[in-house]
This record gives C-alpha cells, sequence and structure tokens, in this order.
C-alpha cells in the first residue's frame, strides 16, 4: 500500500485481494501439514499432487469468509476450510479418471491418473475423502465435540447421494439429452452448488450463536453462488482457452453435454450469472450480520473469474 | 429350542446364532432404511445393490458386541454398526473396478461396474463413504454429539490412507513381488485390519466411561481378529471354490500375490489363525469387561468360517 490514499472501492478491493492472499497461504500451509507425506506406497504423493499448488481455493476461503462473518472458531474454520478442499480435490481426481471425463489435464498439470496410474487415482480420492472428517474430528478439544459433529453432517449431506456424488450421477446420464432449464439448475445445485454452499454452511457453523434469519440468509447466499459458479463455468468453457482454465476448454460441448450456453446462449448466461450476484449480494444484505464484504467480494470473485 | 435343555457350550453356540440372526436383521432393516432408494439418476440403486442382501455384516456385528460389551449407547451403536459396513461396501465397489482387481462377482451376483457401469460404481463408492459419515451425524439428540465427533474419528482413521486405502495402496504395490512376513502383516494389517479393529473401537466409543485397560484389550482383541479375518482369507482363497466364497475363488495366486499360504504353506497358516484366535480370547479375559461372549463367538466365527 505504500502509504497511498485509497478511496474507498479500490481500497476494499486492495484489502479484499490482500485477505485472500493471506487466507490462501494458510489454507495451503495448513494442507501441506495435514495431507500426509509418508503414507504406505507413495498415496500420499497422489494426495499431495492431488491437492496442493493448485486451484482458486474457493471453497476454504468460502468457509473462512462465512466463518468470520459470525465470528466464529478460528480452529474449527480453518480445518473446515481444508475439509472442503480435500471433497474438492478427490472429486476432481475421481471425475478425471477414463470412466468418468477421461480427462488428462488438470490445473496445467496431467491428471491424478496419468500421472501415478488409474488404481492410485481411484484410492488417492478415497483416501482424501476421509482425510476430509479426519481433520474435521481432531483429538482432544482443540474444536467444540458438538462443533465437530455438526461439520461432518455438513459435509457429508454436501459431497453424497444427496449433493454432489448426486449431481454427477446426474451430469453422467444427462450426456446428449436435452434438458430444460429448471433439469439443469437441479443438476448443478447438486453437483457443484452443493459443495459451494455447504462450505458457506460450514463457515457458519463454526459459531454456535448464530440467528435462524442469518443462517437462512447465508443459505440463499451459497445457494445463488453455487448456481453462478456454474453459469461462468459454462460461459468460460466456450470463451477461454485451455491454458487460460488449466484445464481443458470446449470439452463439454465437444461431449455433447447440456450447458447454460447451449441453453441460453452466450448473453443469456452472462445475465444470469449477473442476476444470480446481484440475489447473493441481497441475502447478505438481508442477513443482519456485520462482516459480510468477504463474502461479498467473493461473490464479486466467482462471477468476474476468468478462469 | 424347543423347551430341549441344552448344555453350557451347545447353548451359548444358539444363543450366539440366534443373538447373530437378531443383529443382522436390524443391521439388515436400517441399512434398507438409511441407503436412499430415491437418489438422482439411479444412483440410489447402485448403492443399495452394493450394500444390502449380501455379505457376513462382520463389522456391524463386531460393533454391536463391542457395544454390547461396554453397555454402550444403542442408537449411537447401530449407527456405527451401519456405518462401517458402507464403507466396508464401498470399498469392495471400487476394489472391483477394472483399474483394480477387475473382478466380475461378488456375493454370487455381477459386481457394480458389470451391473451399473464403471462411472455409476465409481460415483456409488463414493456417496456410500459420504452416506456412513452422514449416518454418524443425526441432527439433534440421537446420540451425543461428543460421541458423533468420536465415531467419525475412528472411522476417518480406519478407512484412510494410514487405515484401510493406505493398505490397499500396499497391496498394489506388492503384486509380484516377494514380502516377508512381517511386511505381509503391515499390508493386512491396514487393508483389512484397521477397518475390523476400527469396528471394535468404534464399538466401544459407544460408551464414555470404558476405563482405559478395557479399551486397550479391546484393541489387542481387534488386533487379532483383524489379522486372523485375512489370514483364513488366504486359506480359503485356495481351499474353498467359488461358489462357496461368492466370489472369484484362486484369484490371488493367479494374480501373483503375496498370501499367508504362499508364504508360510496351509498348515502354518492354519495355526497361525488359531494362535490369533487365542490371542483374541486371552484379550478379552483380560478386558476386565463381563459381557464379552458375543465377542468371543465371533472371534470362533472369523477363524472358522468357510467363506
Amino acid at each position: 500500500m505504500n502509504g497511498v490514499v485509497l478511496n474507498g472501492s479500490a481500497s476494499s478491493v486492495t484489502d479484499f485481494s490482500a485477505w485472500m492472499a493471506a487466507q490462501g497461504a494458510r489454507v495451503e500451509q495448513a494442507l501441506s501439514d495435514w495431507v500426509p507425506a509418508s503414507t504406505p506406497a507413495g498415496l500420499g504423493e497422489a494426495m499431495r499432487y492431488a491437492v496442493l499448488d493448485g486451484g482458486k481455493r474457493l471453497r476454504p476461503l468460502l468457509v473462512l469468509a462465512a466463518a468470520e462473518a459470525v465470528q466464529g472458531h478460528a480452529e474449527a474454520a480453518l480445518r473446515a476450510a481444508c475439509a472442503a478442499e480435500l471433497i474438492h480435490a478427490y472429486s476432481l481426481v475421481h471425475d478425471d479418471m477414463p470412466c468418468m471425463d477421461n480427462d488428462v489435464l488438470r490445473r496445467g498439470k496431467p491428471t491424478v491418473h496419468v500421472q501415478f496410474g488409474e488404481a492410485t487415482a481411484l484410492l488417492a480420492g478415497d483416501a482424501l475423502q476421509a482425510l476430509a472428517f479426519e481433520l474435521l474430528t481432531p483429538e482432544g478439544d482443540a474444536v467444540p465435540p458438538a462443533m465437530q459433529a455438526d461439520l461432518c453432517r455438513l459435509l457429508a449431506c454436501a459431497a453424497g447421494a444427496h449433493g454432489m456424488a448426486g449431481g454427477q450421477a446426474i451430469d453422467l446420464a444427462s450426456v446428449g439429452k436435452p434438458l430444460a432449464e429448471p433439469e439443469l439448475r437441479a443438476m448443478h445445485r447438486l453437483k457443484t452448488g452443493a459443495l459451494l454452499q455447504g462450505s458457506v454452511r460450514m463457515g457458519a457453523a463454526c459459531a454456535s450463536d448464530v440467528p435462524t434469519a442469518a443462517r437462512k440468509a447465508l443459505d440463499d447466499y451459497g445457494a445463488a453462488i453455487g448456481l453462478a459458479f456454474q453459469v461462468v463455468d459454462d460461459i468460460l468453457d466456450v470463451t477461454a482457452d485451455s491454458a487460460a482454465l488449466g484445464k481443458t476448454a470446449g470439452k463439454d460441448a465437444a461431449a455433447d453435454k447440456p450447458t447454460y450456453v447451449s441453453l441460453l446462449g452466450l448473453a443469456a448466461s452472462q445475465a444470469l450469472a449477473d442476476e444470480l450476484r446481484a440475489q447473493a449480494h441481497g441475502a447478505l444484505d438481508a442477513s443482519g450480520l456485520r462482516d459480510v464484504s468477504r463474502l461479498r467480494a467473493l461473490a464479486d470473485l466467482v462471477v468476474n473469474r476468468k478462469n
């Protein structure tokens, strides 16, 4: 900052960037500490490859921002942030496998099964999911036990058959099928939305005294940005190139998968993303919580991102 | 029983059979209630296929017997029993996939990927793991929150990189390699032993007032039967046929995997199984717990089983 006085808007952007960098570094360090290097038969190596040095860390940032908004338990929030990222990372490892999307490039690197073989990729994903729940349940009183249980419940629901895994099953079943917008929305609400919304919920669960109305508002926020994320993903799939994305661009269209762009067109998809951002901001305004600036900025980030 | 007076030994065997049938039916009903039938895109169908109407339910029985030994919380124990079985079931689904053991027969039925396709098998396994943690964390006070957290921790550790998944990684890496007995033991301690021992630990965690010495004794019991299970598995792989096993017999030998039989021979393997049973019984005798008859009988079952 060099002592320069910034106007409000630019200052808050700079402040958010600094917050994001600082939290990102904390999460990176925690993941590096917690994803085991020394495990049998090189499994930890594949797990670390899948998790470290990559990604936007959006889910951890959502957990931490929501926890900040409710002045939540710091250790619980950091563990929940990492746990959400582990679930995300395992889903990418499995999703990239030949029997699913068969992708070879992820975050600019060869995918885990390309690098380590399919069997190790399968096991590394499985072990990452287990590790997420291990992180949430430290022995002793570092995190209150009731909070541990709440976090496990929220993460399990977000990840399972009525969340992320269910959404992926719909995705699989819908290749080459025309979906109407409500069906596409239902798919994405689970496939991507459940874990994004779940991350916000986990952050909110890091305090035990959050008013019901505030929890509901954060839920609405999470639902809006969860869907916005996918709409923007669909936009970027046709407007960005593989180098910017760090993964194969244009693959949804090539795979004949229904997307917001194929359904609504590019302009209407962008308008939908903007509307969802406004909904997210509106939910924060209605939350009655004071410290929602990080969550507000994260909604902007979700819609404005270029990769 | 028809009113016939049985001598002590036969009576206790009959009593154990009745207990096992009753508990098995409870677990079966609970699994049928808790593994969702209505999930997106047929995922629940694959999950139920993987879990219901099959298997010895050894892990649930261990959880319930250990919980009985410590007079543990009944609802927690039933949930933990089902959660352990879901982890076991998911591991079989993934283990049978072409990139792992590539097996087509399990519990006398086509394996999940044969029946539903590889992608659905992958997702069903992932969703079963998440469901295990969901079962352990019911909302409200049906299970004390601290107990929920303890159960999640124990299950996550048993399933993850330092447990079952780690053991599978060693197994993968050891095909065609000569292993000495300590290495083979280390592999099985994780691959099969961690979840069996974890099941006993979860049962013990269904009470909060178990003396440290009793917990330690139950741990020793779990370690002994965990290894015994695998030794007997190796014996059955060469002595039983596929029809009795409900899965492909002789496949470890065919895959050039190290086994107890290949390492020690059949007679010494049987002697080891008997010794481990004696260790398990000894641990129960030393536990100071009164109601260990189910655990004792389960150790016999593990060693005497024919499939």
